[in-house]
């Protein structure tokens, strides 16, 4: 390890006991702490962090106000066709879909950190409240009623862990569990939305279920559908790439002329508003071939702003509790907050350019959204990846844009919901198909089988366990499985063992641990050492430089390892054992427990008990 | 760390990347490999390490038999009583007790590895079956079927778990957690027992529900039960100091004369089976007052050998099926024989004198006698910790004690079950009582407070959660809380930051992570890193020495670090990364990844970014 002068030790090991305090001290520090505590909850810096938007607010310039304003109009033309799609994922009326897109973007922009996450329904989160809400015990005429109660309590969650700190459990899943849950997600969207392309009806939450469905229902399916729907998803897919078309100079759009730059804004504005043009023209011929009953249709979408209201904690005239509508969501209800926050991170994290990512704020961020999304009768949401991307390549600047997308939601309730309905149902799953696509990361297994093979299991474990079952389990299973990987690599810890020669040519025995030794590997450690030592029978030296961490079972096996070599009469040293796990060894006062920390003393001391045949 | 000559690398790291094998090469290598499968599973060393037996066998001496006999009878003078008030703490007849010690403590010999562990019923097993069939669902005439099953249950589990050598978790149980427990059980045992010391009608298993049945019970308390009890406890805990006490020369038996050794052997083997003699004489007590119904006494024991069969797997005539079964008992059926095998290790661990301890043989071992014993009505049981002490300090040389014991069970239930039944039951109360009094672990604390005082959650989190909730549950929330710790300092190791100066008096930061770069930890170091880098500027080497693993989403985010750095024109080198992580690092194909393996390099490195102002 390089060392060298002006050392600032930030991370200092406690060294040596501390003084004791007396009674009275303890009692005289209990009111400092009170307050310090009571000062830290509101500080400037703690309330900086609660309310993101006092960081960017005072500093909100014009050039800040028209990128928000382009990137939140884009976001809201992608958005009302979306939610009405995503609710139809979810099981419920597609006006759920567009109650779910205002109030929660509106209180983003207050407790958000993160500017590119659009706060709205998401196809993930979709399926997931489908699997919840789609059970035997639920009555499909109250699922609204489920879907809001389920929101409330994500969101509610979501703001407890936030509140707790319990951000860090995002970071225990996997890069490649994640890319199986979103890839499997996509695929059962995908799945589930080809029932819309082919005008069958659709139905199963598991991949196998839905293929079965689609293929019993075959001989029903209506071409006028298909034809409209892959013409839709061509078109879709075409105009995607016309974002990034550029004419004149491609590198640097400043050098080109006026005319040119207003082409390639106008080609661009066509190619990111892809969804509502598209939705908007079907609608249009929608309404024109009613008549004739070419397509299936949205059908009506009650006009108007929902009612704002607590979400109900009983079903039925309360004849189904509030414990009994939990009991029938199951296991999704935890499940779904963590997915959601998943999500809402990996937006974070795709373009926070280098800078940190605050799990917690975004948690209550989230959460309180989700929360005040429930009263206006939504089902639960998260920042949605396909559109952060949309709102990231339309200049999104800060939070700020969700004003604007929220504002056209409310619009589009206002006054077209008269109009949505006659969008055919093919035009709206081509958009999802068209968006979900790409979340199938196929390209993720080169690098990963590149860079560690054995990380492709937990990945491809969870695709297939996410397929064949329920999301949730299948997302558990991946995690799970990782965790066991980590559990099994502190339980055996890799030891290198070699034979060394002091200078004086005495050979002694040198054990390596690359890790702490705490209680599951510690048995394991003590029996290698050991037969090691039985089979050599020279002088032992554990090198502890890796060993960074030690606990009470970690002592009491050393202790008895120290006593079997004393008994042996063979020597035992432990070198470059760091003091504060030395202090920790030293807690249960084994005998004959040597330390060294320089080679020269160590090769005395193997010297010494060389000379007299038994321990130092 | 020191290096010399003559090294012997056992743990070899492979370097560079693999020579693909062609089609032909792959199916080459199957033959082999089957067929080297099935030697393995047939050599000579797998054979030994299945039936140990064939180890120690050719070997047996003349001073191991007289060594084993003696031994074995003491051990099977105490395990008559104990076993009679074992099933009594398991809450099924006494009889069942002794129908458990006997086949598995024959088949242990063939089986077992570790010649201290006396199979058969414990109190810990006993208290954790009286909590799995005592539930609302069990009818109580149905309690001795379903015991039966939950051994069969348990001992299929416990092979199978040692057949696919999951023996690894026990060493997920530590030290504190295990203390804890076995603290929580003695009391929970020596509570239950105290019913019978007082002869009033005890109840209840959890801690608080024990004293309270006791405290409504108070008044119809038997003062000659309770005066019987008393007496005996005291007679029992002094006649436990018999055993030790000698005359003559008490460092060396050798020196004394014939008499004095003799009276020292007569004076050890009445300390050793103290518990046989009391019962013994109480049980002549009851028989001579047995008119006057002084003492609650055992009551009538069927004589004989029970019928050997194979447990049902219904009851009630077939109305109550498998599965109805295994709900009933609920989660104990697999935390049973967890806690089972923890019993055996602990003895093992205990009587090793520092030679390994075969974990999944005894798996095997103990399995197979709970199948055993299952087949002649019994409850589940496993290596006892009490009797292995008294079979210890016997002077056990082999497993084959365990007949001896066996005999004499088997002689018990032929001859002798007319005679126990005037046993008084608060005589027998005694013998648990003094004998579980030591499984108190008090004296643990102290030294967990002086090693590591943070081991003292789990262990006082375990006792408690034992005493207040099921037994079960207890353990559960000790091994989940040293799991979370773990899983804690896996996601956030401790990171040195410095800054370290070349010897051209450059200043760079220098940031040494403890440990692996994994998916849980790999974003916070990310944080960290950036954080710092941003603050000062200054080149940045991250010291990979403690780096001895990573994976794929490790991967991932090191190539957004150096991506991040690249931008900033800021140089970042990994110094001593070992070529296995850098393979793993390098198969994302990261670019501007710089790796630097001495310190002069180093130098060279920081000097030429700090002219150049870019990074290298």
């Amino acid at each position: 390890m390089p060392k060298g002068e002006g050392k600032i030790e930030i991370v200092v090991e406690e060294v040596g006991p501390k003084r004791k305090m007396s009674i009275k001290e303890k009692v005289d520090t209990v009111y400092p702490w009170m307050e310090d505590t009571v000062r830290r909850t509101f500080t400037v810096k703690t309330i900086l962090k609660r309310f993101p938007i006092l960081q960017w607010l005072p500093k909100y310039s014009s050039e800040d106000a028209i990128g928000d304003l382009v990137a939140g109009i884009t976001v809201g033309l992608t958005v009302v066709p979306q939610s009405l799609a995503y609710a139809n994922i979810a099981g419920l009326p597609p006006q759920y879909g567009l109650y779910g897109s205002f109030l929660g973007a509106f209180m983003y922009i207050f407790f958000g950190t993160c500017k590119d996450v659009p706060m709205g329904p998401t196809a993930i989160i979709s399926l997931l409240t489908y699997q919840s809400l789609h059970t035997v015990n639920i009555d499909p005429a109250m699922l609204p009623v489920y879907g809001t109660l389920l929101c409330l309590l994500c969101g509610i969650i979501q703001l407890f862990m936030g509140l707790a700190g319990l951000g860090i459990i995002i970071d225990f899943v996997s890069g490649p569990v994640s890319s199986g849950f979103t890839s499997a997600v996509a695929l059962l969207i995908l799945t589930s939305q080809l029932s819309y392309i082919l005008g069958i009806n659709g139905g199963g939450s598991t991949f196998p279920e839905m293929i079965y469905t689609l293929f019993s229902n075959r001989k029903s399916i209506q071409l006028t559908d298909t034809a409209l729907g892959i013409v839709c998803i061509i078109i879709l897919l075409l105009m995607r790439l016309l974002a990034d078309v550029k004419i004149g100079n491609v590198e640097d759009d400043q050098k080109n002329s006026n005319s040119q730059r207003i082409f390639n804004k106008i080609i661009w504005l066509i190619g990111t508003s892809r969804n509502a043009i598209l939705v908007g023209i079907c609608g249009v011929i929608g309404y024109h071939v009613n008549e004739q009953n070419h397509f299936k249709l949205m059908g009506y979408i009650p006009p108007g702003m929902p009612t704002f209201e607590i979400p109900s904690f009983s079903t039925k005239n309360g004849t189904i509790g509030f414990l009994d509508m939990v009991q029938d969501m199951g296991s999704g209800i935890l499940v779904l907050p963590l997915v959601g926050i998943l999500e809402d991170i990996s937006i974070c994290k795709a373009f926070a350019n280098g800078k940190p990512i605050e799990a917690n704020q975004e948690l209550i961020a989230v959460g309180l959204c989700n929360i005040g999304n429930s009263i206006c009768h939504s089902f639960p949401g998260s920042g949605s990846l396909s559109r952060s991307a949309v709102n990231n390549s339309s200049g999104v600047r800060t939070p700020f844009g969700g004003l604007y997308t929220a504002v056209l939601v409310i619009l589009g309730l206002l006054f077209f919901t008269p109009y949505f309905e006659y969008i055919p149902k093919a035009s709206l799953a081509a958009v999802i198909i068209a968006a979900v696509v790409f979340m199938v990361e196929v390209r993720v297994v080169k690098p990963i089988y590149r860079s560690k093979k054995s990380d492709l299991i937990p990945g491809v474990a969870t695709f297939i366990a996410c397929l064949i079952l329920r999301l949730e389990i299948g997302i558990i299973i991946g995690i799970g499985l990782n965790l066991v990987s980590i559990l099994y690599h502190a339980a055996r810890p890799k030891i290198s063992i070699e034979i060394n020669k002091t200078r004086a040519g005495i050979e002694y025995l040198l054990i390596t641990p690359d890790r702490c030794l705490i209680f599951p590997s510690v048995d394991y450690v003590r029996n290698l050492v050991t037969k090691h030592s039985i089979k050599k029978g020279i002088p032992v030296v554990i090198d502890c430089s890796h060993i960074y961490g030690a606990d009470f079972t970690a002592a009491k096996v050393i202790e008895i390892l120290t006593q079997d070599f004393s008994k042996r009469g063979q020597a035992l040293v432990f070198y470059n054992l760091k003091p504060s796990i030395a202090a920790i060894f030293e807690g249960v006062q084994p005998k004959n427990f040597f330390t060294c920390y320089d080679k020269q003393k160590l090769d005395e001391i193997i010297r010494n008990t060389n000379q007299n045949g038994s321990n130092v």
